[in-house]
């Protein structure tokens, strides 16, 4: 999916929420635990419940990870049956990852060809040849397809929704700038708004302006709404643009809206609400 | 394993080598395509051929998530097969991981409890609550056991040894010191050396000097050595420490020394060469 087909979504749905799948099997409701998959179960009830509040849907590797082969399954029926019953959506990989060249070009096979979601998360710490593989177009991209019909996406950290966030990212080199900045920074030089995303905490507040000032047009992913107390408005306030900007996450608050046999609903009635409360900051901004 | 424990096997085995497993299905030998899990094969025939030459071996996760389930179910089939087989080598797996405090602690439980690997690579950006999940005691493990008997290692990332590294690692902050330093220091606030230790790519050369100023007794990881070009002679000039302190990872100079049908036997070769010139080193030292 490419940025214009992202913003329509975005316009089509008055929403530019993101669904964080961060599934604990110690957390789902305990019937679901009689099912063959129970992750998996959990997901697909809580994507029919959500996919018309919602405008991308995030799972976090770990929670897959956690199981195993169980886990990975799970994950891939979960891509699959998004990319399936909702082409409209788009799938992040939260996955962090970023190694040397040879190393990160297989995750990018990874997570671009065995499993077709539109964008991965990076970490920036190993620089340049760590980021561009997942730029690069893929090896089995037909020849003379163009490559922005196949477009995949780097979202890199920037400035985390963590306590930790604070131990580097904050620190200030020789000319003031800091270490999220110059990420912002250098990072332009690999990938244009096109193709490169950032994460910003949602619990960085005021920290929007400043970044707004290096990356005035790219999409930022804000995880840190709900369970980790970000608010939606500060977030709009300081970092939206006139092609809205912004996916903010939530996940906790969301999936685990109730733990009975109502889970789905109740999931469906959290991100209405937080639907509701974009439109009409949409609405306001344009 | 502990550190005592790594250090009699150094001792014993005479040797300080890792064994990268970067397991690529696109250059090992033509043969082993027939076999019914070819990584598990082509691991199990090199571990073999060079337990006895090494004290360490690191899959890394990229190259088994690039298969999907068949590759994470390869690569815990490898974790096992040393496990049992070879109880005295040290497990590390090449993961890179580094979340929000309760996303690391599930990829903790992954490592150390589902796959019970000795060591986890984590990227630092994102500070200190997304490395002590890694740490901190195994909530399975039994009442009254001494934590000291599961120990389980993170090696954070501090200066690699990609053309990267410098984008990053090398920013100097308001009093000069450089993010890869401000990464070790600060992170033996978290943990001592009986728990963590640092990954330094080889082609640093004589930066390993300065890192010893910082972390004298740290374990350093250091890949870089063989097809990324760094020295051998020079890492242990400025890196080893009495008790070593070195564990060095050759990849592809080993596992693909010959893609023919005596792939195995020729890996043994090479290890040996490198088991050689490290004993030499280790006598020297001592």
């Amino acid at each position: 999916m490419n940025r214009e087909q992202l913003f329509e979504n975005i316009k089509r749905k008055q929403s530019f929420l993101c669904v964080g799948l961060d599934t604990d099997i110690k957390k789902i409701p305990q019937h679901l635990l009689e099912e063959e998959d129970p992750i998996f179960a959990f997901n697909k009830a809580i994507i029919d419940a959500t996919a018309d509040l919602c405008i991308a849907y995030k799972p976090n590797l770990a929670f897959y990870e956690a199981h195993g082969v169980k886990g990975w399954i799970a994950f891939e029926r979960t891509v699959n049956y998004i990319r399936e019953n909702y082409p409209d959506q788009f799938i992040i990989a939260d996955a962090k990852r970023g190694d040397i060249g040879n190393t990160s070009k297989l995750y990018a096979r990874t997570f671009f060809e065995e499993m077709d979601v539109d964008a991965v998360t990076v970490a920036p710490y190993m620089g340049e040849d760590s980021v561009t593989p997942f730029l690069s177009p893929l090896p089995t991209a037909p020849e003379g397809e163009e490559k922005s019909s196949r477009n995949h996406w780097v979202i890199l950290l920037a400035l985390t929704s963590n306590k930790g966030s604070h131990d580097f990212q904050l620190t200030e080199d020789r000319n003031g700038e800091r270490l999220f900045e110059k990420v912002l920074r250098k990072s332009q030089e690999w990938a244009n708004e096109e193709q490169m995303m950032y994460v910003v905490g949602a619990t960085q507040g005021q920290a929007f302006e400043d970044i707004r000032k290096i990356a005035p047009n790219h999409f930022l992913l804000v995880p840190g709404i709900g369970a980790q107390g970000g608010s939606l408005e500060e977030v709009c306030k300081y970092g939206m643009t006139k092609d809205c900007g912004l996916i903010v996450n939530s996940s906790r608050a969301i999936i685990y809206a109730s733990n009975g046999e109502n889970f789905a609903e109740r999931a469906g009635e959290e991100a209405h609400k937080v639907q509701q409360q974009m439109s009409s900051i949409l609405e306001t901004k344009n």
